[in-house]
This record gives C-alpha cells, sequence and structure tokens, in this order.
C-alpha cells in the first residue's frame, strides 16, 4: 500500500496537521498546527530474491492485491533494523516457505512513480522444497520455456527474469541498476 | 534524525496508538486503538555523490548534527518521487551547490543498526565550480594525500573514498555493497 495515505494528525500529540512547507524546506510536509513537529514521508525499500535451483526459478501467484493471481518474485517491504539482503531471506521464506542460501546481489529498480526502490538478490535453493506462503495462491519452478510472461505481476520481475536467462548464457551476472519512469 | 521519535497518536484520526502486533503481523508496530489504522515504519534511503575533478574529491564538513564538524560526501534522505540518482544530484547540489554528471553507481551500504540504506553515486564535477550549501560549513577538493582520514564524519565516508582511491589504481569501478553490522 503505497505511497500511502494522507496525514491528518500529529502522531506526537495528536493534533491537526496541515500540508505546508516547513521554513528553509523545499517539499510540502504534514507539519502540526499545535507542537510543530513534521512528519517526514519517504520512500520504501522492497527486498527479495531470484531463487534458483538448478536450470529452473521460483515464482509465486500472488494471493494479495495489487495483481492478484499474477506471477511474481518472493519480495517485499524491508523492516527497521533488517539489512536488504535479511529482507530479501525473510520475504522468500514468507511467501514461499523457501530456505535459500549463497545470496548475491543481482538487479536493482528506482519506481520513482510509486516512491518505491527494488533490490533484488540472486539465490540458491538448495533441495527442490518450499511451499505456499500466507501472500501466495501458488508456488512453483519453471523452466525458462515455461515462464508465464503475459501473467507476471509487475514488470520489474519480467525484467529480472529476462537480465537473468540472458547473463546465465554468458556465465556473469552484473549487478543492473535501471529507473522505470513510467505508471503501468 | 532515525529511527525516529515514537508514533503515540493515529495519523489519520487523532486518537492514541498503543504498540502491539496486529494479527497476522510478526512485527509490533503502532496501532490506532479506534479505527485501527497501523502505522508502519520502514527503513529510509539516504543518497549521495563522490563527487570527482581531476584527481580531487568534493567533501563537506557539515555544519548540522550529527558529526558537525567533521567531512562527508554530499547526502541525504530520498524524497517522494524521486529517483536514487535525482536523489544524488540533488542532494550535491543543496550541500555543496556543486552541478554533477556522468553519474554511475559505486558504493551501496545496508546500516541495519540505524536502519538507512545508503547509497553513492560516483559523479563527475566538469570545472571546479561549488560553494558551501546551508548544511555545510566548508566544502573543498581533496587530493588523496589530503584527505582528513580522522575527521571523516561517518564510516561509509571512509570506505568509499578507499574503495575509490584502489579503484582508480586499476581504473575499474565496480559496484561494491556492504553490510556494516555495528554501531558506532
Amino acid at each position: 500500500m503505497y505511497p500511502g495515505p494522507k496525514i491528518s494528525f500529529c502522531s506526537q500529540c495528536g493534533n491537526p496537521t496541515e500540508q505546508t512547507i516547513p521554513e528553509g524546506d523545499n517539499n510540502s510536509r504534514a507539519v502540526c498546527q499545535a507542537c510543530g513537529f513534521v512528519d517526514y514521508q519517504n520512500p520504501k525499500i522492497v527486498a527479495g530474491c531470484l531463487v534458483i535451483y538448478a536450470d529452473q526459478v521460483l515464482l509465486c501467484k500472488r494471493a494479495i492485491e495489487p495483481r492478484k493471481g499474477f506471477w511474481t518474485l518472493p519480495a517485499g517491504y524491508m523492516e527497521m533494523a533488517e539489512s536488504t539482503e535479511q529482507a530479501a531471506i525473510r520475504e522468500t521464506y514468507e511467501e514461499a516457505c523457501a530456505d535459500v542460501s549463497d545470496l548475491s546481489l543481482y538487479t536493482l529498480f528506482d519506481l520513482p512513480y510509486i516512491s518505491q526502490f527494488y533490490i533484488f538478490y540472486k539465490a540458491e535453493l538448495s533441495k527442490p522444497e518450499f511451499g505456499v506462503g500466507v501472500e501466495s495462491l501458488e508456488v512453483a519452478l519453471f523452466n525458462e520455456d515455461d515462464i508465464p510472461w503475459d501473467q507476471l505481476a509487475f514488470p520489474i520481475v519480467g525484467r529480472t527474469l529476462k537480465y537473468y536467462f540472458a547473463d546465465r548464457k554468458e556465465g556473469v551476472f552484473p549487478i543492473r541498476h535501471r529507473t522505470l519512469d513510467f505508471k503501468r
């Protein structure tokens, strides 16, 4: 759920806020009219894994909106006090009940139109053991030829998969960064 | 200013929140006792530039806490609707009045102990034109031999500079990612 609901009240004192540009600032913020507290909003990080088992990659069919019923890579919002790698491992376990190892940073996406920054790690599944997490309807391993390209949830999923299948032919997996500056 | 002040009131309805684990969640959140709104807190992204002019790098002496009076790379919190590159360019202009170009992603740091993710771009300054932004006391170009190593504001500044001077000898600048899992 992002960019998230409008702020109307102060988190510190409970009085109404007003959307205004604080002195010395350039951006409009929710500013408390009673205590002066400024409630800064910032982009969120989404971390996940491109999980590899032998020649196959792991995809999850989303059980929740947005894009319910479409296939995605396991990923989700990074939590406080986590590293991006810890977040990617946790989300992969939550959504696909998969214990991954040998993580390496792989794709980075700026999505300014929804104020998100995506980070995918390439990760290994040592045995084909996984399950269906509460936010998934189905979890499965796919060969390159069987990827449901027209049933992918988000552009960043397709791009990460395409990078991977191309890089796999070369045997090298450079870190890739793209800014996707469009709306769906 | 992070992890930020404790949330005590609901941003949606102004009633008191309580720190509790919502149903189906694993983490404690500020939950409104009146309307049920959950106020999620997430890590913040800090973006900046390692600015290069000829053989020199640009450093800013901080005018604000934390680490007022110590030298840093121009960087700051990413804003909503920005890309990390846009944030890095903006912060470099705000703190050092420097217009940079030819950005390339360079160092990434997970700092889970303060819930921050740092991103530095390597960037070029075409002319030695810069100034002192409102958050800086002094801005200057330094040769490698003149870097004030014991007067750097944060560990990520020293690490980025050390990577750069080492990589410069080789002429290649791979993207580097580290998790720094300690307190100052």
